[in-house]
């Protein structure tokens, strides 16, 4: 049995699911099973204790991308297979939260909401999509893809990744060598890596620092990627554009963050990639008849790299 | 000879032309030339009584899209072909212009914007692209072009002319009955016409007020297209969302216009898309290489439609 916990949109996620696995035996929170027949778990931020309920527990599909929360609580027995949603609608989301962000630096959006509080009508001077260097840092699933579909948009896109990865018509870096030789040649800085020990504060005040002045910086990743004392220190010393941030150390986002008002932060409340419910029950079924099947299935995380 | 003038980086144009056109004579104002020798000129808001100069004119290159203003001073001679520039890079600044409107609208970042004003922290419903109900005004060279860029971004895309027109993937209506058809079903609406008779002041109080409510608006074609009081009353009464406007009946907008100060209007200084100077230079030579053989030329202006 599939047992589907989630705090968004239940109803739909069990309609979703039971029409794309017509045979399977389905139940959904709160509704009370014979919780030995549960082998299969889709969650989204469960209660603590959920997972030692079910003692024939054999895989947990998670209703994101990002599976840190769940590893950082250590719930989930480790014989039992954790598999994460690899896209489901969610790189296009990402492709268009970093370009939120890019056309805002190359069409210069922040300058023309000043002049127009000036009551200035003086066109700048026009930047392409070629002339803006992107930095993407992850290249994944969902970064590979948003590398992709920024070149296809006419974007000047270099990738980097912790690990060697190849991706058609974009630079690849990887490791610190390479970060140390993206970052000063990058005029736009996207972040979409997971929440990783490695990824921790890969932003702090020195990797900051290697980013030409009025660099302008997107974060759709992680809070945890960016040392928010050393992004602040930056922006108030005029060394950095813009920031366009999704996700924070603490989230929800205390009311006393001097990010709420500086005038150069753009907050959105972890909206930049959202779980579309349709593709992630297509994603879910497929990877549960692959299972049953003996195939391999797509997303399984690896607990030791953290993704 | 080809005499330009450009008040806009004439050194650059002179020299990208003569590299394009190795056999040609160039000369740039305000060189003194021999003015009959002149048999084609190419141009950007040149001075009045320019064109009576040259006797033997036969063919302008307008290095624009737009010949509203050209045509409005009735200085060409019928009997020298008019000819603007296509895309010369346009249409992909023209898709940008339009993105950044619509990924505002669909990705909420002006209700974000509010929030953070407010300090709250509240994910709003995600809406993907294929939500988002795009009515593309302009189906032309730029417009097909916007129109098919949008529909690969995901975005259901309909489009309308005043004539028939037939955009691959495209919905397309025409005339006023495909006006009236189209406004009620459009979630942002995208003007990318160009200034003639028939389109002035399509979107008045009447038209406006076929659009949806909460629906937003962006002007990248020409201020005429829009009757800025009726779109003010529509926008004052909470009606649009917003409005990205790129051009207006008078430009520079006046300091005392209300548009600079709404809350709801964005305002940039017609720099939706500029004229590439590499592309504008190609595109003339290869016009000026097919008349000299004999073969149609692209961008020939017809003056009673305007464009």
């Amino acid at each position: 049995m599939l047992y589907l916990y989630t705090p968004d949109q239940p109803e739909l996620y069990s309609r979703l699911l039971q029409e794309a696995l017509p045979g399977e035996a389905i139940a959904c929170w709160p509704q009370e099973v014979d919780t030995a027949a549960v082998t299969h778990a889709a969650v989204w931020a469960p209660p603590a204790g959920f997972f030692s309920r079910f003692p024939n527990l054999r895989t947990v599909f998670v209703m994101g991308a990002g599976v840190d929360k769940l590893l950082q609580r250590n719930e989930v027995p480790q014989d039992v297979a954790l598999v994460r949603l690899t896209d489901a609608g969610m790189a296009q989301q990402m492709t268009e939260y970093c370009l939120i962000g890019l056309l805002r630096y190359q069409r210069q959006m922040d300058r023309y909401a000043q002049q127009q509080r000036d009551r200035q009508w003086k066109p700048l001077d026009t930047q392409l999509a070629r002339d803006v260097r992107v930095g993407l840092l992850g290249l994944g699933e969902l970064g590979g893809r948003v590398a992709q579909d920024l070149v296809r948009l006419g974007y000047r896109v270099s990738g980097w990744s912790l690990r060697p990865r190849w991706v058609e018509n974009v630079r690849c870096l990887h490791g610190e060598a390479g970060l140390r030789e993206l970052l000063p040649q990058t005029d736009v800085l996207c972040c979409v890596l997971p929440s990783t020990p490695e990824t921790r504060r890969l932003l702090d005040a020195e990797t900051l620092a290697l980013l030409p002045d009025n660099a302008a910086l997107i974060n759709a990743g992680r809070g945890s990627l960016i040392d928010e004392t050393a992004l602040l220190e930056r922006l108030d010393a005029g060394r950095l554009r813009f920031a366009l941030l999704d996700v924070f150390a603490e989230e929800p986002l205390p009311e006393s963050h001097p990010f709420w008002t500086h005038s150069h932060v753009i907050i959105t409340p972890h909206v930049a990639a959202d779980t579309v419910p349709e593709e992630a029950a297509r994603q879910i079924a497929a990877n549960l008849r692959a299972q049953a099947a003996g195939r391999p299935m797509t997303g399984v995380v690896d607990r030791r790299r953290g993704y």
